[in-house]
């Protein structure tokens, strides 16, 4: 195989979606399995899932929370108990209809969501106020059939997610909730994915089906397109009602709860691998890498072999009792230059090279991938490395919000709207509030309402389409 | 709600099926469904799961298998490629055939396993011998419609488990994976779980359908029924040759690959319940207990309450500080008795009591739950309920391989074997290897060749059916 066909054949700007194509295929993330929309996770991919999902647990446990296992077949009959909720997931969704040879009566969903059969459980589960709140996390897939074309982690019919379901006494604890979760999400995709968030609410127009309010999490990616991250819904008692989750208080009487529901998905492995990517391939933040420290020794005979390998041994055991991950590179017949293309394809964050000649001078090179800078690091400053990793998670941070703020814009004039979405962008611009202005910006310019940010409540401007009072100042964009 | 509607109402050695499913259910770890043979699981049978799941994972990892991600739907005409193993299934495959309203052209099916679709795609990944040994391991669910009555754990159309699938470039590589494999299953059931297991290969009648042969481990539960409790298959080049998973040799021949397949379920769950249970309820072994330990504090008035909760939440800190998983029992309103009862059914490991008298003598009272002992204990000695709790752990599988020995019997001739198989239990019994004879022997007594364990030919003895020579002593006995 030629070293282009090996490497990524195009540059991120010139053809973003065939670029990302490429890093997923080629960096062995995933793959197309034989069913149109669906994709496959292989090690390095999935890997990054399970470091996400670790770290969420570990959030949701200090917040009470636990996790329950739900089964995947939903009868229709109770899929469509909310009428609103069920219309807004009625076309894509996939029917099972034989069991065998066996027709099913009523027949069933896969799930594109877990609501209706959730809160079914805790009408049963849930008597007195003793029972609340009940705080249960399903890590499983939702499944809604996509007919564009297949985008690996951000538009597949199946897709892993994590879907929360809390039950409370009163609104106001059920409201403190969506914003608790809104938060974990926020600062463990900051701090993991090294991707900045801009969180607030959803439009009603583009609230979830069912939710009094959605409130949201969303980033501007390297291409101009906005990608919802993760959003977190206030129920109010609007499923509490027809599915009958009730408790006696205190006092006896009989109440509705107060309930929310809230998820993220793999979109946010899409998402860090368009914000930090690259033309050499997948950067990865030190964080998640499955591999965080790459070491490609370098020798020419076997002497030289015998003495660089017994250095390498010493570092990885270093590196390892340090709890960092790391792989030794010592595949024979592959020339060094093949390995550093290799292992920058791949992401991993930091390189580690030795030869004969750092042996003798006591150090080694270490190169980063993110920058692709390279430094000596003497043998005894080993345990920089952790240091070092640290550092460039915080830069990757750093240069994702640099990123994101040239991709952000003012706007005041409905012209000058029109003109810059064309170049993609969060586009910040004051709104009435009414869903018509709303409807027309989308039909003419393509760009919905994303998020308006909290605390962006504003009466002092005009709307950008009808230049009547503002009401806040969303950001608009077009999206994934 | 009277304490016996609390409680379990019937005896485990009375009502064995009634007795499990109101453990099961009583103790909070899974509820039906609205659809017929499918259950969810609650935060405290999950948390089992998730416990055997981390267990296992480590161990994969260190014998170098990681985790990946398949999708639920597999096209019809690919599950249909291995046709033997296509005949085993299909009859309880449920099918796909709509997504909205769109008839669905190739009907898809969920996974009743993942062989067929794991290698078509490791067919594309894999080129060389460089690409060998591939061990990956997929947590997941398998759906296979279940038209018995639904028994949580044991009898659902929908079940969690792993499946790993390994590929490698040599037969003896593979069937030493195959080996391995099992001795993990066995080491982490027997440590873990403490059910005691017999490991060996299944009959030519009983093995994967695909596979050259399966091992398998098995179990004999309390009421004399076997329970296969995980499989481990060496699929020979059987599958590698319809899905052309090859590679090409150091030598650049190409050549199929040689194939394993393995895994286990929430069985486990199931025989962990009914090895241990007894007729208060649930008794979890400490290793995948989620609370280990729960404090419940006594005191009849205020100022006894400051006292005593203040003791308490000195122990629970310093039990915590030793990674012990701890709950304090403060509920009010809720007497002491009341609580006993509670978590016991919930099958706490052990329970402290603490009340003012107790805090006078400066010692508490520690009850196990495996064998309902009550000592006394000093508060300078909370260090030792770590090694308390590796002791129920040990004595716990100590006892339960008594109970399995003391069922079963060792067999020579048939009419003993025809009334001994009345009273359940493993029947070890000489035979001849035949397929006829392990048929009769079913067709008469509803016995199954559980397991041909290791070590157990034998060319000495007389088939217990024919009275032909003997090749093996399998263990027969009929099953879940
Ligand atoms: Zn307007
Ligand atoms: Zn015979």
């Amino acid at each position: 195989m030629s070293k282009e066909d090996v490497g990524i054949t195009v540059s991120k700007n010139e053809d973003f979606s065939e670029w990302y194509t490429q890093v997923v295929l080629k960096a062995k993330l995933a793959d197309y399995a034989p069913v149109k929309g669906l994709i496959v996770l292989r090690p390095d991919g999935y890997s990054i899932w399970e470091s996400l999902r670790s770290t969420f647990d570990k959030k949701f446990a200090k917040n009470g929370i636990r996790n329950g296992f739900l089964p995947i077949l939903i009868p229709e009959s109770l899929l469509g108990k909310e009428q609103k909720h069920f219309a807004g997931f009625n076309p894509e969704v996939f029917w099972v209809t034989h069991s065998g040879t066996n027709v099913i009566g009523d027949k069933l969903a896969l799930r594109p969501t877990s609501e209706t059969l959730a809160y079914t459980m805790y009408s049963k589960w849930i008597q007195s106020w003793r029972d609340l709140p009940l705080k249960i996390n399903f890590w499983n897939t939702a499944l809604r059939a996509e007919i564009k074309a297949t985008k690996p982690f951000l538009r597949t019919s199946e897709f892993l997610w994590q879907e929360g379901h809390t039950v409370h006494t009163t609104q106001e604890e059920a409201e403190k909730e969506v914003m608790k979760i809104l938060e974990i999400y926020k600062n463990t995709v900051e701090e993991e994915l090294a991707i900045p968030v801009t969180i607030g609410k959803k439009s009603e127009k583009e609230k979830f089906v069912g939710a009094v309010y959605t409130t949201t999490m969303e980033s501007i990616m390297p291409d101009g397109k906005a990608l919802q991250m993760g959003t977190s819904h206030f129920l109010g008692q609007n499923f509490s009602k027809p599915f009958e989750v009730k408790f006696a208080d205190k006092d006896n009487v009989e109440h509705f709860a107060w309930q929310t529901s809230w998820g993220v998905s793999w979109r946010l492995i899409g998402a860090m691998i368009m914000t930090h990517g690259d033309d050499k391939g997948l950067v990865l933040p030190p964080n998640v890498a499955p591999t965080q420290v790459v070491i490609v020794p370098i020798y020419k005979n076997d002497e030289g072999k015998e003495k660089v390998l017994f250095k390498v041994d010493e570092i990885k055991n270093n590196l390892e009792s340090k709890g960092i991950r790391v792989y030794v590179d010592d595949r024979s017949e592959l020339s060094p230059g093949y390995k550093f293309n290799d292992w920058e394809l791949k992401g991993v964050p930091l390189r580690i090279e030795i030869g004969p000649k750092d042996i003798e001078k006591q150090s080694m090179v270490v190169a980063k991938r993110y920058n692709r800078e390279k430094a000596a690091l003497s043998c005894n400053e080993v345990e920089k490395i952790s240091t070092i990793l640290d550092e460039i998670q915080k830069e990757m941070l750093k240069n994702a919000k640099e990123q994101a703020r040239k991709n952000t814009t003012d706007i005041s004039e409905y012209i000058e709207f029109k003109s810059k979405i064309e170049d993609g962008g969060f586009l910040n611009a004051p709104w009435c509030g009414k869903l018509e202005c709303e409807e027309k910006i989308k039909e003419e310019t393509g760009a919905d309402i994303r998020v308006i940010p909290f605390g962006s409540e504003n009466s002092n401007l005009k709307c950008v389409y009808c230049q009547e009072q503002s009401v806040s100042i969303p950001i608009f964009a077009r999206g994934y």
